[in-house]
Formats: structure tokens, C-alpha cells, sequence
């Protein structure tokens, strides 16, 4: 097995080993069961998140000031359990309350409601937002509905800003709403990826082929076909973005009113020439950054031919597969608020800026 | 070829087309033939460097404020031309001379000489250091003596942050022989590289092997053995580099009284025990993330029982071989003036703080 690790069970524990070591100037609490601010939170919303690892930086990697107060890694490619989410939410409760912010996989999902409503028997009130941004198809091997892709770190970003500028549970479930609805994603994959515990390639892809609407634990796309250029690739999945129709589907979430699950009805936006957009073009790992950009220039251009103006942009690797060699586009829509949020400062290890 | 390109004689100016797209914000102008401050430098050294693509984001991302103010990008692994080199230093002539940073490789080595001898036909001074930091070996398939790993990116950051303090060209010179005289480096990779010209591999590494020393061009490294643990690949490299005796060797610099190339001897040190570095954990391209962590981890360690302390670390892709899966560790001793003039502020695509 081609990895830098050393035994399949500790690949979690050494990765937060190594990230505390070279990330002692945080103030960042790294533990296997949860990474969280170590000053803990006060006196505001505190805005968690967490997942199967095999996706850094995604999630440890964004707990800092002005983004996550914690992250809960599970296994490669697996949840992490209710019982972690329950301690990282306590360990940061600032008394007015827990936003959690859920991939729409079908494990997360469960865990996290599990969790909030062991946090609320303790008296904390939280609220679940999920993010099912990937426009390439409804339901796979691990989701129900849509996957969550790349508007999880643009949501992570803008909610972790509007928590540091003091919004309420409720202003900041409406807004972590609102981004998921504004974001479309959609990935691609030239290789397969290889979890510790297995040792094998999650699926076969030949030498000459190419998956289109790759999830990121390999689950299948949409489209499997001859190796295509940079250029058709990017056009492939942007133009599918940008024509998505607006997509309406029910999500699961907590109704304080009638403390109770309901499914809301949540819509999203169709894009529009004259929007402006953040731009992200994220490797999945294994591809270097030289081509990243190559498809970056064909991104900007086809953007510019629809009427969409790029106005910030994430060039790299930052909701990640592994080693797999690929990348996804993410669009998300901004206005003054989610533009404002999303240029505030943030000190993380893996994206920090105006500090 | 599993890659993200288009045709394979325009990765270069693809690459560098989406560079110049997503970072319109810096003041930096982006060609094929060279990158460089777009605003040209006043009355100061200007610092250049350059070499073969394929290294991402060496050099191209690290021109702009603080680090380098031109860089020629060459065609994948291979050596940038003299032409190029002339046009790149008059457009960042201040009119107090050019430093020019050259990793050793024989064809970059001889070019920017040609390049230096060019520019002082022309009435500009000019001095080229060369950065030969790789413990590895002596000698290989590109160069003469030991090859330029990940010191070069230190020195560029210190010598970028000095020129805007105002040193002379004596004086960066100088200070770019003392980082490459601090500064020691070693490789490793899980995988090979294939070029986008050949579109085949560069060298074969079956299934369970690993090759340790490798060069930043796949050239053969020390040793070829069963993979190793993450654990046990960091303890060879760092123990190397930790262990390396002073090395003494002849470089050609030019010398401004005799007006001729001479051989300067020149002496590194040796690490000793309460040395101060910076430490950098660098993927090869096709390494996650995740796995660098992990090897930073066991570096931060093993440097501690040596009685090394890390008061800086990079942990990311800096100093690339396409997609080849590994990495390389870099320590660089650092003293105040190294210390002070690494943390100053620096706005470049690849590197950014403090602004």
C-alpha cells in the first residue's frame, strides 16, 4: 500500500499528532475524539462540524479563530459516533446554543441528529444544517439526496465569521441555509483512492478512463469515459453547475416550535448571469497544483461567457479523497452578507487570512 | 496519461494563464517567458530565480511582494533559457544589481551564468548563488555535486524579505550563501512522475517498493527498498540530514574585483544540538495532506531528541514532482537575521503573511 502511514487503526490519531505538533502558535486543542478551540466559547453560538477522515484539511483542519470551534474526525470514510459529537458540542457550548454543520451522507446525518438530541436532554439547544451541494446526482452508495462536496468549507467559513460577530442559533441556521442553497459543486476523478483499512482501490478505473461526477469516497458518477482535456473537463462540470435547475427537496431539521423533526422544504438558487461568485477549484489530493490552475483559467473563462463574475476564488486542495487524483468545482453565490463573512479574518492550519 | 491538461506543449502557459486569473489581487504579471512584479522594483536589488516546471508552485507562485520579483518558468524539467533569464532581470532592474537563486542543476547552473554574463554586458551587476542543500547524494543524472531541494524556498523567502529592507547586492549574496550553508534536505517517493511531453513514467517503482534520496526530476536516490512506515521513512531522512558532516565544496560565483567566475569554497554546517530551525515537511504533488501530518509528527520528535528546536514549519506541497507521491524533509538552521527576515510580511500566490 502506497501511504506514509504506520498501522491502519492510528492514521487518525498520528495525522492530530502531527497537525498539533506543527500547529502549537493555535490555540487548537487537537484530540482523536474531537479538535476544538482550546479556550472553549462564550457567551455566543458555537459552530461544529465533523465527518469521515480521508478528507483533509476538511474538518480538523478548519477549527481556529473565525471558522469551526470544533470538528469531530470519524474514521476513514466513516461517521464519526454521537457520543463524540456530544463531548466536542460540550466542550465548546457557549451558552447560546450549537450549530452543526452536516455532510448530507447518510451516517453523518443520523449521528449528528443523534447527538443533538442527547445535547438538548442536557438543556443546549442546536440546530443541523446539511449541505447537498453536488449538482452530479440524487442518492449513492453513501446519501440519500444529494452529496454534500465544497460549499461545506465556504459554509464552514461564513457561519464560523458570523458566530465571532455574535448572530443568534436562529440568524445562524437561516444562514448556513442560505449558503448551502446558494452552492453547487460537482467533482471528477482521473484515479481510484485506497483506504487504510482495506489496502485496495475502492474501485477499478483503466488506464485510459476518466469518472465524471465522482463522490468524494469514490462512490460512482455519472460518467465514465475516455480520458477528456483539462478544458472539456472543466466545461463538463461547469456548465452543469451553472445550469442546474433550482433544486427543491426536503431536509430534516429541528422545529423548535414543536421540538420535533420536520422536513422543511429547501430550495435552491438556479445561477443567473450578473451573479457573483466565490470560485473553488479543489484538488481531491493526488493532483498537483499545476493543473489545478489549468483548469482554474478554463473555469474563469466559461464563468465570464455566462455572465458570472468570479469575485474570490480557492485555488487547492481542500475537501480531499486521499490520494485520489481528480478535482472538484464549487460556485457558491454570494450578496453583501455571505461576501462580508467570508473576507473576515480566520486562523486555522489550513486557511487563514487578514490576521 | 492521467492528467489534467490540455495539449502537452501549452501546460506551461495554461498553468500560468490560471494563475494570472485567480490572482488579479497581487500585483504580479504572469507570461510564459516570465513572472514577475508587475510594478518593476525601484532602487533596490532585485531577486530572480527560476528553473524547470513541474516543481509547483516553485518559482512562479512565490513572485510577488517580499520573495522573489521575477521568475522564468522553463518547460517541464528543463532548464529555463539565458534569453529568458535577460528579459526577466531588465524587467526588475532597479538599478542596484540582480540577485539570481539557482538550484544545481547543470543546465540552470549554466544558463543563468550565460544569463549573468549577458546582463553585465549590459552595465547590470549581477550574482548568482547556488542552492545545493539535498544530502541525498553526490552527483546524479542532472547535476553536477548535490542537487537544490526545499532550502530554495527558504532562501527565497529570506533573500525577498531582505531586498526590501534595502541590502546591498554583496550583502544578499552572502545571505543567500549562508541559508544554503544552513539548510539541508532530503526526498523520498512512493511513486514515480510522468512528464506530459514523454506520457510515460520516468522510472518504474513496483508496487511495494519505495525509493529513498530521490530527486525533484525522479533521478535514482540512495536506496530502494519494501516500503517502509511513515515512522521509519522520517527517522532515515531526519537522521541523515541531522547527522550529515559539514559538506565542503567548490562553487563558481563571480567575482566583482577580478571580474571572472572563481571557485569559491564554500562549508556547510553541521547540526548541533540547541540549534534553532525551520522545518519543512514538503509533498512531492500526489501525497494527501493527512500523510504529511503524520510525518511531521514523528520530525517534530525525532528533532527533539537531538536536541533540534522547529520554530517555524511548513507542512504542504512546496517544492513538487508533478504527481509523484512523497515527500521530502528540509531543516534549515536559523539565526536572527534568518528568523526575522523568514517571518516578515509576503504576498505571493503560493506564500502569504503577516499583510
Amino acid at each position: 500500500m502506497k501511504k506514509l502511514i504506520n498501522n491502519a487503526e492510528d492514521v487518525i490519531d498520528e495525522q492530530l499528532k502531527g497537525l498539533a505538533s506543527a500547529h502549537s502558535e493555535l490555540d487548537v486543542h487537537f484530540d482523536p475524539k474531537f479538535v476544538c478551540v482550546a479556550e472553549g466559547v462564550k457567551d455566543r453560538v458555537a459552530v461544529v462540524s465533523g465527518g469521515g477522515a480521508g478528507h483533509e484539511p476538511l474538518h480538523a483542519g478548519y477549527v481556529g479563530m473565525g471558522m469551526l470551534d470544533a470538528a469531530c474526525p470519524g474514521q476513514v470514510f466513516t461517521s464519526p459516533t454521537p457520543d463524540q459529537m456530544v463531548e466536542a458540542c460540550k466542550a465548546v457550548n457557549g451558552g447560546k446554543g450549537i450549530l452543526q454543520i452536516v455532510k448530507n451522507y447518510t451516517g453523518d446525518v443520523m449521528n449528528f441528529q443523534m447527538a443533538a438530541d442527547l445535547l438538548r436532554d442536557e438543556g443546549i439547544e442546536v440546530r443541523n444544517i446539511v449541505i447537498d451541494d453536488d449538482v452530479a446526482l440524487k442518492d449513492s452508495l453513501y446519501t440519500a439526496g444529494r452529496r454534500g462536496l465544497g460549499t461545506t468549507v465556504i459554509a464552514e467559513k461564513v457561519c464560523g465569521a458570523a458566530a465571532l460577530e455574535g448572530y443568534d442559533l436562529d440568524q445562524l441556521a437561516a444562514l448556513c441555509r442560505k449558503v448551502n442553497t446558494f452552492g453547487k459543486s460537482m467533482g471528477m476523478a482521473l484515479t481510484s483512492c485506497m483506504t487504510p483499512q482495506n489496502g485496495t482501490p475502492s474501485f477499478e478505473l483503466p488506464e485510459d478512463e476518466m469518472e465524471i461526477g465522482i463522490g468524494i469516497h469514490g462512490e460512482p458518477g455519472t460518467e465514465r469515459s475516455k480520458i477528456k482535456s483539462a478544458d472539456e473537463v472543466t466545461e463538463i462540470l461547469t456548465t452543469r453547475i451553472l445550469e442546474d435547475e433550482a433544486y427543491v427537496r426536503s431536509l430534516s431539521e429541528w422545529d423548535p416550535e414543536s421540538e420535533s423533526w420536520v422536513d422543511v422544504e429547501v430550495t435552491d438558487i438556479r445561477f443567473e448571469s450578473g451573479d457573483e461568485v466565490i470560485a473553488m477549484v479543489n484538488g481531491m489530493g493526488g493532483t498537483p497544483l499545476s493543473e489545478l490552475y489549468t483548469v482554474y483559467g478554463k473555469l474563469a473563462e466559461v464563468a465570464e461567457r455566462h455572465g458570472i463574475k468570479i469575485v474570490r476564488n480557492l485555488v487547492g486542495n481542500y475537501i480531499t479523497s486521499l490520494e485520489m487524483a481528480g478535482m472538484s468545482i464549487t460556485l457558491v453565490k454570494v450578496d453583501e452578507e455571505i461576501l462580508r463573512l467570508f473576507d473576515a479574518p480566520v486562523k486555522t492550519p489550513a486557511l487563514r487570512w487578514g490576521i
